[in-house]
């Protein structure tokens, strides 16, 4: 009874991550009741998709090859960031916290979805430690089992290689503004065995 | 330090009900990183938005006006079930449980967001009752303090007017494989008012 052109468009809108079959359903007949909305979309879909390009140097997404981080000569291309997507290189930026260079994965390597080393950005981030002459190599993914697994990894692979590169991951601990008691005990263990003198 | 257009795409993406600032940005990433994705995405906008109308008659929406329920001989136009949105009429088709024809109000009424009876397409339906001859409207809405209000408003204006065609509600109780205990106050209530003899 759903029309087949607007059944189409729910279906390819449920495919978005975050959109389940019914909110894809809503998300559909916001769009024909506004056709405004509507063509707004497709335009910013078009503009983007002509647009935007991936750094074929870190990964990142931008207007330029290579992006406006790369081409930084304020920023320090002896330190490299390893992030596992786009988004957690927006957030590291938000942060202001780093002003050297990113790599971007593009994933984690993950055993349940058959993700190895060569699927991911990683020979690249060799050949780029060696190009940059890199002096650290900051891990920044995330802490599930799968990130853990990546770090482990090309930690092994860059010391073998340049076993005078520094390599380092993101500080596990308590998040700001939480409580101790809300923690879980894995965190509260890291944060414990990881305590840092005052 | 997001490229300027996917700012704008992520931005109309937020806009979609389901979807907040942070599932935006995901959705907007994962249609960069799949240009097949965001091809498909765009033709079938396009193709709803120049294929799908809305039915002047009863406001649902499809690839005729008016649409393949008001076109249906087989289908008893004296009974007319009111319903809140298309994906109400959706759900009561799926439930093949009606074989009359509808009448989509496009909201219901709400003092907070100032929608009263002339914004939504009430003075339609009382045309329509009279023009089909009538004999039972069903109220078909929410049972929000809105739904229910608007369920009222009409109810008298059809009485008023045609005091001959009976106007009826959707049954209020427990809904299927509910557990007694699980359920509210208020539904509880309405269930016992409501009972039925075996």
């Amino acid at each position: 009874m759903i029309p087949q052109p607007l059944e189409q468009l729910i279906k390819q809108l449920s495919r978005l991550p975050g959109l389940g079959p019914r909110s894809a359903q809503r998300a559909a007949l916001h769009l024909i009741t506004n056709p405004e909305a509507m063509i707004a979309l497709q335009q910013m879909m078009g503009t983007v998709g002509a647009e935007i390009k991936t750094c074929t140097t870190c990964g990142n997404i931008g207007i330029a090859d290579p992006c406006h981080i790369c081409t930084n000569q304020k920023r320090d291309k002896a330190t490299l960031c390893v992030v596992e997507g786009v988004d957690d290189l927006w957030a590291i930026e938000r942060s202001g916290a780093f002003k050297g260079h990113y790599h971007v994965l593009g994933g984690v390597m993950s055993a349940l979805d058959g993700i190895g080393p060569e699927q991911l950005n990683i020979p690249k981030l060799t050949e780029r430690v060696i190009e940059n002459g890199a002096t650290e190599v900051i891990l920044a993914l995330g802490a599930s089992v799968d990130g853990q697994t990546t770090s482990h990894y090309i930690s092994r692979q860059i010391k073998q290689e340049n076993p005078e590169v520094q390599v380092s991951a993101l500080a596990k601990g308590i998040p700001m503004g939480a409580e101790v008691d809300y923690l879980d005990d894995g965190t509260l263990n890291l944060a414990l065995q990881g305590r840092q003198s005052f």
